[in-house]
């Protein structure tokens, strides 16, 4: 079995984003001393799009939501490797927040957040078990089905 | 006066739930150093059921949104009690996180979110005195009226 | 040009809030070792008032939208300076958390974050730049148009 998540995410097949949605003024991700805050991410998937637009329980899936919150959480790693070089060097996945575009009435926030939750447990192992948040939102930047942001521990 | 929150709580005669809902892929609490992070607890009441369910401003009232939000933080504390043993080892509550579904004119969150403040400085006296942001959301996990997330420091 | 952030803040002609909306049970900002926690701030300016109530995307244009957002980072900074004394003693915003009153079917959140976001550049220059997550919400505390809450370090 792949032994660092650097290898566990070659044998997943996923490949890190080599473009990140620029931010205006702000940063796409900050280090405090052992600690990463990484920004809201919207589900940019292949060729840089969105990979969902619109709400769940209307327009989109739970299984189109999904492979957006993949997105979402594929884009946080993008983000973490070009602040620290290597995902070798996370030691925890500590909490990931999920928003998710919807309609009032939806409830299966969970099905579709496990997207997200993935990734993080299959690259990271027993360190990829953070804390979670999701809720329901209104409305989301540029309509983005999925947002996720995260905090991740380093050595 | 009691002296310790496991004092208080018996005082006050909270019973924390022996029954915390499963979660799937991600943890319910995560400790990292001093620091506890809780995840979105929902508003589990008595016999392990939803206290609410649906829109504060339409099916859901202040009262019962209140006690949705009490049901939160005491799910919190249970939580926080399964991961370190005893309450005592609290040395103050971070902050909270509150998430409202409501329709979209509702305007007091602070009715509500009461609820789970009150809990914290009851239980923890100054100790628990926390910041807090509260919102509205679209729609919630299970049609849950409240969640509550946390952060909380200990010794 | 001004060299430090209260230097900057006068030269900029901002001036920080001596009202700070009361709150009730909890408090409006924390600290713990070298971190700030500010709870999420309501856009009240000019004479304590609300600068606006109501939906982006229909109620509230985004440049009032914007406007509030600065109002809502200038109460942060309000809150900061009342615990700790001065703004020079901040090393680092670390995160802003954006919470827009909208319609559904709103986009443009980076527009109206900007207003939150400027102030923070403005004043700490690099020391400035933060993490940040800007969502939709369904329905906000008194109808605030924005709120916005907080991590900042300090030395």
């Amino acid at each position: 079995m792949a032994s660092s998540p650097e290898e566990r995410l070659k044998a997943l097949g996923i490949t890190l984003p080599e473009w990140l949605a620029p931010v205006s003024g702000y940063v796409g991700i900050l280090r405090t001393g052992n600690l990463l805050i990484v920004s809201g991410q919207l589900c940019y998937g292949p060729e840089a799009k969105l990979a969902a637009v619109g709400r769940l329980g209307a327009e989109v899936t739970i299984e189109q939501g999904r492979f957006a919150a993949r997105c979402c959480a594929i884009n946080v790693l993008g983000r973490v490797r070009s602040e620290i070089g290597s995902l070798d060097r996370v030691t925890c996945v500590l909490r990931l927040g999920g928003f998710l575009l919807t309609t009032w009435d939806f409830t299966d926030h969970a099905a579709v957040m496990i997207g997200a939750t993935e990734v993080m447990t299959d690259v990271f192992g027993d360190a990829g078990s953070h804390a979670r948040c999701t809720i329901g939102v209104a409305s989301a930047p540029l309509g983005s089905t999925v947002q996720v942001d995260a905090m991740v521990e380093i050595a």
